[in-house]
């Protein structure tokens, strides 16, 4: 009898349950439930639509998370046309750090009607950015005091990280911090309301909490430097018991099958993060082949053997993308929003027209001219930090730069350059791995770009000099929850008893490879040296230009604000 | 009686004639005639148009400039509906340096039947840039030579000047070289075929041709180093009697006058330069008063007491603006054009739409919302060398760049960094002219840019803590020369004795004036300070990168052409 797994992901605007065919990774039947309240960013939802929020605020409703299990799950198991009793498991992937304050039962603060008109009851979004005070206080106290954590950590927490968002909790709403037993990654809190078992996944606590396989958390010592208050929060709002990425974290509630419509008892994977779980959907099970997530965003992974502080990474874990081994994460925080940023604002109106004609996207057009271009002809070149550099700088105040222009310039090739920009912004994030002992041999690319924008894979092959394979799936997020829900099942229920051997079975890359051309990759090489002066030079305090300009604008802006 | 005079500007595309009270300066009517050869650059004119030239070539049609005076000035003068007996003196203005081979009795050697079909026998325009060989070579051996005047031209020659091309038709075109008895800027040619006298004017001498009133021209030894067959070119191909401007060339011959409709025996001023003679149109006759003429490109012009090296002036000359006053020439290679290759090139279709709907244009439609920033509000800081650098760098191989892009950023923030960029830039030439003792106390603005933005004659007020005043003439050129025919007329035909006479009498400003904004000025100092850190930086040699990658732009479209 034929198994299933069901992957959901827990996207920013969107849950998407996929049913997947434990055989082959076969794409079987899915479904996306449009978050009702989606991002919430201005005001809490109706009826409490007149608390409006601060800007950079980004929470959400944990409710429409349960709505995705009750809508999704049933939706996509009637559109794969299988029988619900042949699924053996379900696994979940989220954004992170997406966090939440809830009751010791799981009752979300949100849902408590004494707390629900305060924005701290409600989760708070990966890219909720109200607490960088809190991420400064953060870096500053553990700096002073040497914490050894840090350098794991690229030497900067994120204002979007845990204990950010849970710090800005203790200092604007005391109330709230009090009457949280609980605060709790989503994804885990999400696995919990379908177990009814409260587990800790090892990816979110080591990539968000500070959390390491051998040391554990920071020290009560750490946490009390930053807030008396906040000495004891991990026993006092956490959980120490963290739980190994691959382990099963419970089976199916009565309550849970009864809004999935699945078996009680089904397994439930260990709760993961939508990047990381998609590591072994693009086949990657071993050391020295790296793995990016390409969107609006880039996110690098890699598996590493030893750990070993690289210079910006978002993080390295034990446990924390594959049992066993030392995930790498680093990333690129502007990639396709910049592109289209770009397509949004400095893109006059021929290519859209040519596009129309030609029934294709703007995009599509635009890479199409700049398709004839060869490396190096655009005499551009520019810095891939529109918003901001997240590895291997760390620093999100530093700004985008186009350089090279004359009165030739055309639209195609300033597109063509900062595609090279983020290229070369990954290159800098491979040398880096590499420098500090962690290989990478070549390179799967999953996420949205690489299926629309080869000749965006063809330049990070030239560019980094490294073969780039393609994830088969579209949805490696997905898959790879449904992947990690196989070996919860276990090969006893019709699954597999560890991830390699779902991944042998379950993963597959596209029939399309794209190998560095020689004489680009040595224009590539003079451009790269170029990039990276101008990369130190702005970068790393030569020049800090792009920090003034930003203090400049603030004050300008403030003084037109004021009128 | 009322006396009057014309102007005549010979631009790159037309010659204008221009009508003018001696009384007030008043524009009665006025003419242009489009050259019928137009820029020769692709083949030269049909029946020749087989002979095609190679890329950087512009010549023009030595006939084209005599139909200007047979066509215009009639024209003009039934326009203004005066008496043309009344009409007491013409002066004529040219691009420069535009420059033909003619025999010595005047005869362009592109009438020459036995060399029409060679290029080198044409008109060299301003903008003729295939010379660059020679101008490295007359650079280098300057520099070896250590010769005196070469500071004076801010350190480097042009390949758009007088002995570049010169040098060319030696090197490329011995028998054109030979043939020709003359070379002679066209200015100094027109003036010929009006007076039947041939002159040399103190501006086109000085700034081109390398002249000096105390020195002359460079002497033979130094044009032996060049070529030896150019040893004598000043004796064999020029003239060494240098009139200085506001002098009288001579008179109207009969068939001149039969050509334009004017009295035999009128007064004809020495040719002068388009830019130059905007200097008193714009009502400047002593030191301390900077005249920009703003367009395409800027053109900055002062006057001073004495000679002093400033860092990348285009030239300083004695007479070569006033009589008896040194003048300061300076100039930065991309303003208008810069702006226009944005517009083109880089602005989405809603602006045009916008722009559409207020029936006005799409500079202005940016203009506006540009203006609804203030100063430092856009992050944005950029370098205005997408036309390369002409003063202070004096380098056509640097190239412009934006810096501080964020995902926020908008077209009209880019518009209004770009405006911000030519206003540094003015402000750099400036600061090296007051560092160098030549005081610049205030600013006239002329040409078509500021009658058009009042955003960017604000921003330079702020950007150069300088108040700015608008001349009232649209066509400051003509009306330059028409004052100067006013001079070289006198005051007992009518006319006036000296050009302070003429200027007080016949040259007005706008009713308008920039003040520098005490608030927006401070930001711009600001500003301008990481202006000028990144123009040492990109310019002055600590980072090479934008002639590396022009180099390897210039490789790659090698490889392209070959295929």
């Amino acid at each position: 009898m034929p198994s299933y797994v069901i992957g959901v992901d827990f996207g920013t605007e969107s849950g998407r349950a996929v049913v997947i065919d434990v055989a082959d990774g076969r794409e079987l039947g899915s479904s996306v439930y449009p978050y009702a309240n989606g991002v919430i960013d201005k005001t809490l939802p109706a009826p409490d639509d007149d608390v409006r929020l601060a800007p950079e605020w980004a929470l959400q409703d944990p409710d429409d998370y349960l709505r995705t299990f009750q809508q999704a799950i049933p939706a996509a198991i009637a559109a794969a046309g299988v029988d619900a009793a042949s699924i053996i498991g379900v696994g979940v992937d989220f954004t992170a750090c997406t966090m939440l304050p809830a009751r010791a039962d799981g009752t979300p603060l949100a849902a408590v009607p004494q707390f629900r008109r305060n924005p701290h009851a409600w989760v708070k979004l990966w890219k909720h950015h109200a607490a960088q005070p809190e991420a400064d206080r953060i870096n500053q106290v553990a700096r002073e005091r040497g914490e050894a954590w840090l350098p794991m950590y690229g030497g900067k927490i994120s204002s979007e990280w845990f204990y950010s968002k849970a710090l800005q909790i203790l200092d604007e709403a005391p109330e709230i911090y009090d009457a949280a037993d609980r605060f709790i990654e989503a994804a885990d809190w999400v696995v919990w309301r379908l177990t009814g078992v409260e587990t800790r996944n090892s990816c979110t606590a080591g990539y968000k909490a500070i959390w390491s396989k051998q040391d554990g958390f920071p020290g009560s010592g750490y946490f009390a430097a930053l807030d008396p208050r906040f000495a004891n929060v991990v026993d006092e709002k956490m959980y120490r018991d963290v739980v190994s990425i691959g382990d099963k974290a419970g089976e199916l509630s009565e309550e849970a099958a009864a809004w999935t419509g699945l078996r009680p008892g089904t397994a439930v994977a260990v709760a993961n993060v939508d990047a990381h779980v998609s590591v072994p959907a693009a086949t990657v099970t071993e050391p020295g082949r790296m793995v990016i997530v390409m969107g609006t965003s880039n996110c690098h992974m890699v598996l590493g053997e030893r750990i070993a502080p690289v210079q910006g990474m978002c993080g390295v874990v034990e446990d924390g993308i594959l049992p066993g081994l030392f995930g790498y994460e680093a990333g690129q925080s502007g990639v396709g929003d910049i592109f289209a940023w770009f397509v949004d604002n400095l893109v006059p109106a021929e290519y859209f027209e040519q596009a129309a004609r030609d029934g294709i996207d703007v995009h599509e057009a635009l890479e199409r001219e700049a398709a004839k271009l060869t490396a190096g002809q655009s005499g551009l070149l520019a810095l891939d930090w529109m918003n901001g550099n997240r590895s291997v700088l760390v620093d999100v105040d530093l700004s985008g730069m186009i350089l090279g222009a004359t009165l030739a310039t055309r639209a195609p090739e300033v597109y063509r350059s900062l595609i090279e920009a983020t290229a070369f912004g990954t290159r800098m994030i491979v040398e880096s791995l590499e420098e500090a002992g962690v290989p990478v041999n070549d390179i799967v690319a999953c996420g949205g770009l690489p299926h629309k924008n080869k000749l965006l894979m063809q330049i990070y092959a030239d560019v980094t000099g490294r073969e780039i394979s393609v994830a088969a799936s579209t949805q490696t997020p997905a898959l790879g929850s449904a992947m990690w829900a196989a070996v919860a099942a276990g090969a006893v229920a019709g699954g597999y008893d560890d991830i390699k051997q779902a991944t042998a079975a379950m993963a597959t890359l596209r029939d399309e490879h794209y190998l560095p051309d020689a004489a680009a990759a040595a224009v590539y090489d003079r451009l790269y040296a170029e990039y990276k002066t101008l990369h130190d030079y702005f970068g790393r305090g030569a020049n800090d230009a792009m920090k003034r300009l930003r203090a400049i604008r603030d004050r300008a802006l403030e003084g037109a604000a004021r009128g």
